[in-house]
């Protein structure tokens, strides 16, 4: 553990500029996101297109305290004006139904603005991959908001797995069990939500909806990949035209595992846990104690790690501490640890100003694009009862947007 | 458990203007204050005396992005400045060392600005008293941040003990156990650090400095004051001058219990809990997983409830969800909350807007001053070797400050 | 939850003569098993082949206390002579290494004596159902040891779940982590530890050895067999010829789940967790915290049963209790409880007592077959890439042995 | 951590023969001490007086399985007979209502037989000290049941304060709640149960009954006798005319520290903790949770040990393994592993063989005594307001009996 190298994040030139699309009245993702942001203490929300519904649009702008003249009901119209604006949005948060967000985003990249996207990114690999290439090719930032990747202890577990302190990797399990979606049924029109409508959703409910988060996690702990997967879907809720549950067997490279969402798990709530053994030792993080990380070696007791300013800890995981240890950190500063990241990221493009190698590690758009390619084969696999490539194979990144670095992974 | 009367807070009509006095470069707690005030969506800080140092407050002011024309380093010159600016603030945080909270609130209300004050609220009980008579007299809000208070798992224990849920109470228990004081030592001048030094502390360090969290907490949650205490000092880290650790056996009224508190205790880290035995139920709480509380009923299994949009919550507790259960709430939120509810305190009393009642519990400068009475009194204690009454006995408060209301408790 | 029917288990009526095969010096499950009959109160162990070498087993029944002339060196030997002794032993616990468990039982039934056995009960599903036949045709008594099965807690989950406590269920999950075969190397003769040889283990080494505790806590507590499985078998520890970590997607009849075993799993010592999910509860046990249970309803706070003299239990968890709630029960007292079924099975079929129906929950050699039946399955999945059939499918029982009734199971 | 120092225990070289005074029909804890006597391999039960009603004690004889001829109604009758027998009882447990604990260890000191005896030793410390110097002129074996003080843990944080590893003690804080005196009433004819009957169990009921565990438990651990007292007692449950709750200030020597102790705790099951607090490190221990042991340095990731074959433990605790580590260890354990020493002293005093030092840690009728002069001041000190003198003040002991040696301890 070498503290030496710890590198706090820069204070903030001035606010980047953040203009919403999505996030209207009763929309609960898009107050997550707009409390993020303000916690970051590096962004300040100035525009919206909140709604599509114009009464709406106007009255949630009303609510957020946005200017009259910035409230929007046209994300198209919002990003020409916005482009236009001498104080114009730095960047652009997409909290709209998925099928949404290619489109969405796609306008905001074509003025130039960055963007800041929900998961899952689109409901086909076709529609992703357009966006990994409209990345590619602006330059332009484009985060995408895996908040869980973004809790301290996630960072630290991830820095230990780099430093070598589990040795080689042998499994790599992953679960997500939510209950909400036991009793989803359909309006007395026999409509189902749109998260259960295949034409709306594409092929799959909960792998896209917390299965990418999940194998994301994975990926981005370990530094490997999701590259095969056997997926056994089922509905465990009410009848529903998709399922709300899937058990899939993994191959993340050379590494064996398994990933196990359900939405219709009753009696679990934000159940995300990743558990990573290696030949030294296992670790055991569990998001609904976010804040802890249980790093056990072999034949030796157990060691429990907490955010915060505390000893033994890497300064990917240090820099991230707002409270001294044994201050809980809760999952609204995994999300304003996102909004510090592009924050920075955002400002060093508009601003030019360089920032440390590796100090950031926000998702980005190949990330969410890789779990749309994984929700792709876990659809196939569950049809074909067979293994398949859930790779994402695209070419490298020669776009400039300062955002994570490609480190090297130990083999 | 009744959620038809649940009361969501209203959307605020227009941001707070908030300035800070103390906080500057190196001050962890005006941060906090400032991510607190920035999360709850209802303030911007625009002014500060962010040092007494002229360099350093201009340089924190940049680094916070203040205005230069609103960048102060005399907090006497920055009330009397911010009172005669038509877009002045609404209410000053004062996060300075203990003994300058008295002279700097009494400045603030003088020019009819609201306060927000750390604790403990003055070395002195006399002080104290002056700062009760002086809100009570200019009837402005003035609020003091014992935030522990504003978890929602700690609004259900309170809303639980007032439905009666636990039945008469028998038994209260707080203990706060740190280690940060553990190797605190006298610099090479052989000064001690200004917590430790009587004449800038009084009497008291750790009894002060989180003692009063624990008392402040137990009294909340059973609306119980502490009338009688019988203290025992020691100090457990490197010798000082003042006790470091306190072992205090109490009265709430006609409960027993105890209270501990280190800050010399290594191995424990912010280990603040609150046990609560009823002659139903006991309740169980444990800022270190602020977000849950355990309730025991007799001969019964335990049950464990936990923050967020979920069933079994009272009015009180739900109001305060962000997320949905199982999503973890960190101290920052129980901060937020804070500042939410002493937003609308604000904002009403500026508007005259009327709040419902039983909304805001925000801790006022009455329970301040019963903490400093209760430090007092248990250093009396320690030197007498006796119980020592411990109550705050003052007139009854008729400011008219949009607050909480003096619910009545059940006997 | 009826109390009212709550029967505890009678006295003996005299201890039951136990005797051993297997168990000599350095053997760590045979002393398990001897502490086990005599923390019960129904057992005094009165002979022993506790060894081939004669040496050995001379040694090790002096250190056994046992008379000269009741510790033999060859199990066929003891099983006549005990057989004909006129204190001869009612029954023999076999704790042999796995292959030489059929040949045992098999000379031990062929005398008329009742047979306690390990798991896994044979290497091929062959010799598993010969003793199936066996024990049918004899009507002896014929117990394994699937301890975990006699938690108190286990028990009362499964009363829970025949209650309809959990309504339907919709996902069933079992994990078994250990760690200690991590490191398991060939010696320097480069002959590899029988458990991982596949002359002598059969084509399994963990599926079988933890595979096996795992689908009978399953199936025991749910009342589902295991019917399909589809497995993906790895090495995680040094290289090896038999599996040491085994992912088995599962069909328990109508209800999909999951199994995960490994031995080679760094960091996990005895980690074996079932989880069931209904439509109105979930369970969560976990054997590491052996006495505690935990039901969590949908929407509502968890709820944590423990063991003992306690409130909210059903009578078959009731029954097991040795101390009051909160005095932990150890792996141990399962161990008991489940010698204490066996004494009394073993007593009625010698003394001709009744029993009241439900009293005896102990696993036969059918569960055992039936966990031979599912490795054979898994081998076969793991080779084939494809579903296979795992239940065990053979003849009813029409033996005398007292045991566990053939209770309904809701469907 | 010295594993080379590791020394098993010897295996028995015959059965201890052991008798009971006390354990009738319906008697809970007879029964512990005969299940923990079996379990620990060294005992056999042949003897007892389990009741002074002639019929209760005929038929408790039989649910024993005791032979008739050996079965007594009275205590010295059975003392005398069995010292005449000629494989007569090598030992008495006394598990008699308090008050009849010293007349009952009288007479079988006086024929010369070892005295295994329940805790608190004797409701008046002139009666205590009187079996102190029975023991010492006697030079029998003379063990407490402070069971536990036999948990592995409890030995392993023993071990870990000898070898300095929490540094230089600054608190010791120890704490044991119990609901189920609550609801202690009167019966119909107003007379109270013998526990809360000042003439029977002398001026203390709670502080007597638990209170003696928990400062044994202290004392054990942290090789500090409790020197000072400050009490403060209550009734928290039903009126009774002895306490049901006890707040102390504490001195162990030169080290200060609280207890706390209730048994109308409503809500709390067994809830025994230690807490030391070191210049180096905590250690927090939960009976509820026994087969764990905390240990938290500074500033550094707190540690998890767990009983078992493990790594990390000192010899005193790996001794007492009988699992691998995850294999939960009961409380009864905890008593067979009291039994287990207490067998081997009884051997050792009847045969002669010789045992390493510092094998035996089994609690003496000197720690008895101690926790009865402690019972004395509380009661003192709760009348008086002051601190009073709790120590014990007997002369060393000359006594023959193999037994726990008076190691050193790091003053």
């Amino acid at each position: 553990m070498t503290s030496q190298s710890f590198m706090p994040f820069p204070p903030p030139s001035r606010l980047m500029r953040l203009g919403f699309v999505g996030g209207g009245a009763g929309a609960f993702i898009g107050t997550i996101h707009a409390q993020a942001a303000r916690l970051s203490g590096r962004w300040e929300v100035v525009a919206g297109a909140l709604s599509s519904d114009p009464d709406r649009a106007r009255q949630s702008g009303r609510d957020w305290l946005l200017p009259p003249d910035r409230t929007y009901d046209d994300f198209r119209a919002m990003a020409r004006a916005e482009a236009a604006h001498p104080q114009g949005i730095d960047a652009v948060a997409i909290v709209t139904p998925n099928h949404l967000h290619a489109p969405v985003a796609e306008a905001f990249l074509a003025q130039g603005i960055d963007v800041i996207c929900d998961k899952p990114l689109a409901p086909s690999l076709d529609d992703a991959l357009r966006l990994v290439e409209a990345q590619r090719t602006s330059g332009l930032v484009f985060g995408v908001t895996y908040a869980y990747a973004a809790y301290s202890m996630v960072r630290q577990a991830r820095a230990m797995i780099r430093a070598g302190e589990l040795g080689d990797l042998r499994q790599i399990h992953v679960e997500y069990f939510q209950e909400f979606a036991a009793t989803l049924i359909a309006d007395a029109g026999g409509r189902q939500p749109w998260r259960v409508d295949p034409a709306r959703s594409g092929g799959s409910f909960t792998t896209g909806d917390i299965g990418t988060h999940a194998v994301h996690l994975a990926s981005f702990v370990t530094g490997r990949p999701a590259t095969r997967v056997r997926a056994d879907f089922h509905v465990s809720g009410e009848p529903k035209d998709l399922e709300d549950t899937a058990f899939c067997q993994m191959r993340f490279g050379s590494v064996p595992g398994t990933l196990m969402v359900s939405q219709a798990a009753v009696g679990n709530q934000c159940g995300l846990r990743l558990r990573v053994f290696g030949t030294k030792a296992a670790l055991d993080w569990n998001q609904e104690r976010g804040d802890e990380l249980t790093v056990t070696p072999f034949d030796a007791p157990a060691q429990r790690y907490q955010s915060g300013f505390a000893g033994g800890l890497h300064p990917e995981a240090r820099r991230l501490a707002r409270m001294p240890r044994g201050c809980p950190e809760g999952i609204l500063e995994a999300w304003a640890n996102l909004y510090t990241e592009l924050g920075l990221a955002v400002e060093a493009r508009r601003t030019g100003r360089a920032l440390p190698d590796g100090m950031l590690a926000y998702p980005t758009v190949r990330d969410a694009a890789a779990g749309v390619a994984f929700v792709a084969a876990a659809v196939r696999s569950n049809g074909s009862g067979r293994w398949e490539d859930c790779g994402l194979h695209v070419p490298d990144q020669p776009g400039q947007a300062p955002g994570p670095s490609a480190e090297p992974v130990p083999a």
